[in-house]
Parts: C-alpha cells; structure tokens; sequence
C-alpha cells in the first residue's frame, strides 16, 4: 500500500507540471549546449541522471499555489536546478563518492577536475539565468543559500569522525545539506508570485520543514533500504563516518560495550566485516530508525501548518501529498 | 630604472586608494569572520597571502574616475576580490599548485576538500555582498564572467599537453583566465557611478585590454623571473604542459628537431633535466619573448584609447600608468 501511494504523489506532481517540466528540461539542454565536447558529455551526464527535478517541482508548484501566471518559473526552476546540481558536483568531489542516484558520478567518470569545473560552470550558468529574471530578490536568496550552505559543509567535514551528541549540530548539517535550497526553491516561486511577505515567509518555511523530514528519511534509508531504492550505496553514512540521526538516537541510549563499538567505528574509522550490521542491529535494539521517523514527522507538521495558510486548491493538495509521500518513502 | 618606476606606479595607486583599501580590508575580515575555526584559518590565510588586490583597485579607480561619491565601491571591490580568491582556491586544486603569490596554497595547507568548500563559500558571501548592493546589473556582469571563466578554464583543460598553434585559442584562455574578471571590475566601477554605457563600456575594455596584457606578460614571466618577483616557480606553464604565448611563437618558427623537441616535452609530457632551460633556449632563439611584449603592447595601446576617451584627471594619469606598469613590470 505504501508503494502504491508513494508512486501516486509523484506521478500526480510531475503530471500536473509536466509541460512546465518539459520546458524545463529543453531549457536545460538549450542552456548547456556548448561548444566543449567535455561540457556537453558531462550536461548530459547531468541532465541524463534521473533526478527527480523536486526543487524545479517545488518552485513551479510554490508559483502556481500563488496563481502566477507569467513565465519566469521556468527559468527559474532551471537556474536552482544548476544550482543543486553544482553543489553535487563538489560535494562528490569533497566526498569522494563514486555513485549518486543509482549511477556513477561525474567525478568518477570524468575525474574531480572536471567536476569542480562543470560545478562552477552550473553556478555560472543558474546565476545567469537569474540575471535574464531580473530579480535581485531571487540572487538574494540564491546567495544566502550558497552561504549556508558551504558553511554546513564545513560543519559536516568538521564532525566527519565524531559521533554528534548534540542533535542541534546534525540539524545544522541538513538544513545546510537539504532544507535551506528547498526552502529557497520554494520562496523563489513566491517572490516571482507575490508581494506577500507572510506569504513568501510560508512558502518557505513549507519548503524549509519538508527539506528537514526529506533529508532526515535519506538518512534513515542510509540504515533501511536497498541500492534500488534510493540510488546510492546503503550504509554510506556509516563508512563516512559521518553520524546521522538514527545514530544520535541509538548512541544516547547505547551501553558500554556499544559505545565502544561506535567509538571504534566512527572515530577511529576502524570497520571491520559486518560491522554495519551490528551498527543496524544497535539502531533497531533501541528503535531509533521509529524515533527517527517521529521526528521528521514533527517537521512535516510543521511544514503543514505554514500550507495551511493558504486557500484550498489542487495544488494546495498536491503540496499536501507530497508531505506524506516525504515520509511514506521510508516504508 | 625599470625597477624604480614599477614601484612608484603600484606605490601611488595604493596611496591615492590608501584608505579605500583599508575599508576593503575591514570588510573582507568583517565579512569572513566565521564561528568555524576551519573558515577563519583559511579565510585568513588568504586576505595576508599577499595579493596586490588590482580587481579591488581597479573598481575603486574605474568608480573614481567616474566621480563616484557613494560607498558601494568598497563592497563591490570586496565581493570582486572574493569572487577571483574562489576561482584561485578551484584553479589550485585543478592545477594541483603548491605554491601562489610565493606562500603555499590552502590546498597544499588544507587539503583540496577544504579549498573546494571554502571557494564556494567565498562566491556565495560575494554574491551576497553583491545582492546587500541591491545592484543587478553587478549580478549580471559577474554571473557571465563566472561563465566566461569556467568555459575558459575547460578550453586550457582541453589544450594541456597540446601544443596550441592558433593564437586565438590563446586569446581565449586568458580572457577567461584574467582579463574578464579586470573588465568586470573596470564596469562595476562604471556601473555604480553612471548610466552612460559607452562609459561603461569604455571601462570594461580598459579593463579587458590591460587583463589580455597583464595575463602575456605574466605567461612571459613564467619563461624569465625568478620566484622571488612573481610569487610562484618559474617555468610551470612548461611543466603543466600549457602552450603560452612564448611557446607558440617560438614553435612556429621551430625547426624540425625543435619541433621534436616540444612534442615530447609538451604532448608527451615526457620532461627530462634541463629541457626548461632547452626551451628557454629555443623561445630566445626566435625572440619569442620580445616578440610577445610587442602582442602585450597592442592591448596595452587599445586599453590607452578607451581611457582616452575620460576627461583629464590625476585618476586617469594613474590608470595611464598601471598600463606602463603592466608592460615594465617584466623589465
């Protein structure tokens, strides 16, 4: 049943925008067309890599809830596309991560080089078709975004081998990570819309709460789920050593005994066969992939009550749906 | 006497723009103060590396020599000087380079993850101070050098270990590498000060010109100085594998066994003791260094008549002589 829904929302999200999706995609393609055949190789790579175009899905659907009418959405639907996918591009790099969304990275096909380069082309190229919008007020909160997010960056990098105790520290990290750009994807499609300030302030914090539950479910799937479902290597989290919330919750609760397995695992980064298992089978003695759950719950709530402030329509219900298709992934 | 004259130029343009200097420099340690030890450290590392802040400088002059009044040219000269410190933080990586300016490179103190995220991080506070100037059309010209740039960058990726015998694609790559980015500083200037285009124009192709020249002559300096003069090992562009200036003037007139030589040296890569000075030898042999200050001298003369075109000023004195300066600082 779970499947059968969670199919449903996103197949209901990208049919309603399927036009603005194509004009999307062919903006995309027309945007990157160069005459660098390594460019090129790596734009289709990129646009080619089945992503699920959620933050282009958030700004339209953000513009449409607000009744815009104009056509500034798509191109700047695309630009935080360019943007999202330029920080992909570093963070593979800063990563050393050889497969994303079930297929191999730029920087493993093409090297780091290339990536870090094609990633500030991208940043270029979103930051240029932000320019063609006019709106100075879209570069602010492009800007702002970019700022929050190398700072997170950082905060992860410096927390990589530690095991956070602090739960704060990891909602720093995603926000940085995840939440910050669906938040922008999201007031972007107020700010062409509107000159509602409480309604660009909804829209965001919509987008905001949602990237959290979003990014927080990611990393419970890091615990849970198969290659299949969410396109990368499970257990990630755990080799990168890099503490997430399920971790946070079970390392609270973990006796002596399993402190010292974490301790091993993650600071020293001494993993042996079948450690992630024991990693898992710690996570679940203690159910913090439920209480895990629970709390990206609390952000969906959130998340509901700022739509909630907005007259009911389709795609009020639609961004509805989306809220629990954020959760129902998990099972 | 040469000696003595550079001084004196790069001297009275930073006396004359002494205080500016001193507001850039509050406001880039203001701007980078961060609550993450890793931020500061390098952020720090890079405002005492010693640069010569001739982007900041030439929006300050560009602005002064428009009449300019206002404080915006100290947050744009900062954000200009951001954005170049990101694309030498991503270059160093690229290019593996030990060694700027005569000090290390963060990335050879830091590590390349850490240079990638704090060059990101340095275009985003750029980008924001640029969005705090409420200026779009600064957006705009710093969003297409940012294209410029990185297309450049994957045009000299292209190129290594080639040998370049169109002077145009030469042209190409230090356009990307330098002179957009003196351009855009030069217009920005404009920009804040005046609404004549053909004033800004006017500035941007001073400032291109002198960027083409500045960009030859250090490609010269790579053949001629010594470490202490220009900051950084001589003879890297030869060891990189990158065709400059020098290389392909001298390669045109090569005789076969000349040619022979740079195929291996450059294409092959395969560089034994004493090829440098062999190819030192060769570039003489053809004049190919004074053959390339006659290339700089005719950007130099077209930036002299765009800056023709501005009334007398002791402003416009002091850009006349940083065109001298640029030409007689391989001298």
């Amino acid at each position: 049943m779970g499947l059968k829904r969670k199919l449903t929302a996103l197949e209901k999200v990208n049919d309603v925008f399927k036009n603005d999706l194509l004009q999307v995609q062919e903006l995309m393609v027309k945007t990157l067309d160069s005459d660098l055949s390594i460019i090129n190789n790596i734009s289709n790579h990129i646009i080619n890599s089945g992503g699920k175009r959620l933050r282009s899905i958030l700004t339209l659907s953000s513009a449409s809830l607000c009744g815009y009418k104009g056509d500034l959405h798509i191109e700047l639907a695309v630009a935080i596309e360019f943007f999202h996918t330029a920080t992909l591009l570093h963070d593979d790099v800063v990563d050393n991560s050889s497969i994303r969304r079930g297929k191999a990275t730029a920087s493993s096909v093409w090297g780091n080089k290339e990536s870090i380069l094609v990633g500030d082309y991208l940043l270029g190229k979103s930051f240029d078709l932000i320019g063609k919008s006019g709106m100075i007020d879209v570069y602010k909160i492009i800007s702002k975004a970019a700022v929050v997010i190398s700072e997170g960056e950082f905060l992860q990098l410096q927390n990589v081998s530690k095991i956070i105790e602090d739960e704060n520290i990891y909602y720093n990290i995603i926000t940085a990570k995840t939440a910050i750009l669906f938040a922008s994807a999201c007031q972007i499609g107020g700010e062409i819309a509107t000159s509602s300030e409480s309604v660009k302030q909804n829209l965001y914090l919509y987008g905001l709460n949602l990237g959290m539950a979003f990014q927080i479910v990611d990393d419970i799937l890091d615990y849970t789920s198969n290659k299949n479902v969410i396109g990368k290597n499970i257990g990630e989290d755990f080799l990168d050593k890099k503490t997430t919330l399920p971790l946070i919750i079970a390392y609270k609760d973990s006796n002596a005994e399993e402190r010292k397995f974490w301790e091993r695992t993650i600071c020293k980064g001494d993993q042996k066969e079948g450690d992630f298992l024991k990693a898992v089978d710690i996570i679940n003695k203690y159910n913090a992939i439920e209480r895990s759950v629970e709390k990206a719950k609390v952000f969906i709530d959130k998340a509901r009550q700022s739509l909630a402030k907005f007259e009911d329509s389709d795609i009020k219900s639609l961004l509805n749906e989306i809220l629990d298709f954020a959760i129902e992934r998990i099972f």
